[in-house]
């Protein structure tokens, strides 16, 4: 959908779930809650992300391999107007690119593409223990408004 | 949909938008942000998430009103083996009614609604300033465990 400095960003595909699921899990975090790659639940998972017409998950490519990922969601709704927003999830970048701003990138990709999509408004929440990401994102010009709360259901 | 102590949540109808945009508005930070509620932008809006698979707008209904809403959100991922969550926005109760514990019944409605629907964890943010919103969360067992940010597009 977009390319710069040899960066394809696009959607991404079901041969690219394995790829992804490593960059989840090779993360301080994500390596405490994820599966085994091949694990059936990622291509199901997959399958509903794919066939959803509010998710887009995209991947950064270069060297013909993903090496970053990603999701987009569109959250129509009454408040702000009727306003559109987009919501950002799971922003990963392959751990041996990191530092060459794909991370920054990624992000400005989506930016853009909820703004022609006619989105007023970009939301994300990043957990409080990646202080670094929430510096990158001030970056890049998010506001710390909220509080992010979460309930595991069992 | 469900119903408790004479209250009714059910999905919300076109001919709700007008009810519950006057419970956004009726807010304080609501108040600086919302339109007349017979802006025709609402009304676009509402036809938009009605027919949105990923999106379910409720009311709470007492004696024949609207008296309170949120919206549910399905997000698929891949994250967390490939997890669905769901997602909570727009809760407000109608001024006459805080304090009767709706807002409680909504949510606690949503939670299990969610949980019949196959979601492994809820989400939701509140703004930094909604502090008595923070506590009721978290008495519900919701955990502030992410910051949530927000960039508006112009």
């Amino acid at each position: 959908m977009s390319d710069d400095e040899g960066t394809i960003i696009r959607k991404a595909q079901r041969a690219d779930v394995s790829a992804i699921v490593a960059m989840l899990s090779d993360d301080f975090l994500g390596a405490k809650r994820e599966y085994p790659a091949d694990d059936p639940r990622y291509l199901e998972a997959f399958d509903r992300i794919d066939t959803d017409p509010s998710e887009l998950l995209v991947v950064a490519e270069s060297g013909g391999e993903p090496v970053g990922t990603l999701q987009l969601s569109w959250l129509p709704g009454l408040s702000r107007g009727g306003a559109l927003r987009a919501q950002i999830e799971g922003v990963r970048v392959r751990s041996d690119q990191r530092g060459n701003r794909l991370g920054e990138r990624l992000v400005r990709w989506a930016v853009d593409h909820a703004r022609d999509e006619g989105a007023v408004l970009v939301q994300l929440t990043s957990d409080l223990k990646r202080t670094d990401a929430h510096r990158f994102y001030e970056r890049l010009g998010f506001e710390h408004t909220h509080i992010g709360m979460k309930l595991a259901l069992s």
